[in-house]
């Protein structure tokens, strides 16, 4: 907690809070990650929209899934989810990264971590219920892309090689490292920080095939847990062979209503992806723009679609894929050509599409959601 | 460490390190264990010589467990080991104990954890070297009597429901908790105390049946690790059922060399059951004694059986069931009647019979340890 105390600072970095970053630079240089540079841009057999856009704007060690892409060896893709509520933009974004490094490469492998134990001690979710989300969610990755044959997806209260990991880290650990990385925590949150250094490295365990790169896409405010995870590859690197993963961080978004913090008390700023389409537009139609006070203001100044959500969170983050036609939006309302009522109704048109092919994509993957989940039941 | 720091204390409880206790009652006093009264003694359908002679000096909720043998209820007992090694006459005294409250009712079962990840973490032990000494260690155990259908036997490596525990109530226990039971500790220790109390606790989980009163036999020095699980216990009874477990300690025991602190850098200190008979007869030959500096005063002032480790360590603890074959030893020694050479010898030849009998039986329990620990591979 104290360590958002004081929001007028440039960056504030919480994996379990709000989290706060000005300039990006800034984290860049304090922090030790790497831009995209062009060096790196040029390596990738494709550029993600969310690269080219500046959203995914650094990373650490990037060059070990590049060589890997290059030689045509596998690398692995991690990342997880707390199953708590159907998914939203939030998740999406994610995913989207995830399925993106899985389908760069045919030797490319996925694990998907689904953190029903923390559902449970967090939100008094039963496992039960956390399955049912479980499959939720897998089933909306599935819809997205994800191929179902090169993905290993398990839940924390079934995976005993992660909880193994985290204990033996939990004695190579320093209350020194933890605090500096975390600040001064409940000592829950220390040994789950561990847990998720546990996911992270797993796949480099020999019953999976033993040390291969791994890329873990993540939003900014997650660095500490690479942090860790790395600290922790280098440590155990001579008994273990770890080799430190890599992972791209994307920007913070703001929910709708242009919050920084997302939460479910604030039901109006998150877009679910399976709520009705009435419901959704609503939400699209309320979303925080870059208006003016007046339309005649705003047909003479133009909008500002630099701070305007459904700009920047709903069409350039999510749903315009194509550039030319992003940069002619953004100059239509830059120069008062278009105001906020007719940019939301374009834009809604756009989502509802969006929305029905996934959900149409989606009520089909039911199967192979519950197939995936159940395979690795006893592992 | 700072816990041990003053040996002039009168109590000094550390489960990691060194304990010391100079006066058990003032240790029931202070740390609110009970001692073993005629009212509960009587209780006991069948009295185990331990304590009687009160080398089990004290307990917690026994009645819960006296409870269940008078209502011919089921009940559980718990203990484990770390599979470092083979077993002598530490880990003996324990599974007697445990064996013991196996055999009081037919509703009784016990759970016997191998902790093969300590073993890993603290003695860089690899699992299968590991595997292979909890065989090893089974097999004394069945040996000395434990019934095989009456006994759940896992590995820490394997047995997710036992982290899964821990996991929880990483989040559930504070640091203030941890301190006031442990002292300041590595950050490591406080989670494998947590791991201690998922092991206690395990046996209470719906798919073990749920709450059931369960009963850990320890030494004094492992008392923390009760009380933790006590307070966890009653934190958690609302959402989990748990019911707090009993447990019973025995008196901290001196190595043969007469020293406090156990060590395997004193080997003469510890007769390992397997060792062979040469080098345990040794070992007995060179046991500390209470014997006077010539044999000329021995005989006029006699022996000092009350500090002797022969007298309490391997004929009152171990060796002697038939307690006025102790009692005569103990006056025999006492007024001078024999000296400790032929009184070693007397015992060398009890111990000798002893370790004979027990390796033949112990020499057919491979297949049985072997199937017990292979059954619950994949628990």
């Amino acid at each position: 907690m104290e360590n958002i105390q004081n929001m007028s600072k440039d960056i504030v970095i919480d994996p379990w809070g709000t989290s706060y970053v000005k300039d990006y630079s800034k984290l860049i240089k304090e922090f030790g990650m790497r831009p995209f540079t062009e060096d790196i841009i040029r390596r990738l057999p494709k550029v993600h929209r969310l690269i080219k856009r500046g959203i995914i704007f650094g990373h650490r060690d990037l060059e070990i899934i590049l060589d890997a892409l290059e030689k045509n060896k596998e690398y692995a893709i991690m990342t997880g989810i707390k199953p708590s509520g159907p998914f939203h933009l939030g998740s999406k974004l994610t995913a989207e990264e995830f399925i993106y490094f899985q389908q760069l490469s045919n030797k490319a492998f996925g694990y998907y971590a689904i953190a029903d134990l923390e559902a449970y001690i967090d939100n008094k979710l039963p496992l039960e219920e956390s399955y049912k989300i479980a499959i939720d969610n897998l089933m909306d990755l599935l819809a997205m892309g994800l191929d179902p044959e090169r993905v290993y997806v398990y839940r924390q209260s079934e995976e005993h090689s992660v909880m193994k990991l985290a204990f033996i880290f939990s004695r190579g650990v320093t209350f020194n490292t933890l605090k500096a990385i975390y600040g001064d925590r409940p000592f829950g949150l220390y040994f789950s920080a561990l847990v998720q250094a546990g996911d992270i490295l797993a796949p480099q365990i020999p019953e999976r095939g033993g040390p291969k790169p791994t890329v873990v896409p993540v939003g900014a405010d997650q660095d500490p847990h690479i942090r860790l995870t790395r600290d922790l590859a280098h440590k155990y690197q001579k008994d273990l062979g770890f080799i430190p993963p890599a992972a791209t961080y994307h920007k913070l978004l703001r929910d709708l209503t242009g919050q920084i913090k997302m939460s479910k008390r604030n039901p109006m700023g998150i877009l679910y992806l399976n709520e009705s389409l009435e419901s959704a537009r609503r939400k699209i139609m309320n979303t925080f723009t870059g208006g003016r006070a007046t339309a005649e203001e705003q047909k003479r100044l133009g909008g500002k679609p630099e701070v305007c959500a459904v700009f920047i969170e709903l069409l350039s983050v999510h749903f315009v894929e194509d550039q030319k036609m992003l940069e002619e939006w953004y100059w239509d309302c830059k120069t008062g050509k278009i105001l906020c009522g007719e940019c939301k109704a374009r834009a809604w048109e756009i989502i509802e599409n969006w929305l029905k092919r996934h959900r149409e994509k989606r009520s089909k993957m039911r199967d192979i959601a519950e197939k995936l989940l159940r395979e690795h039941t006893l592992s």
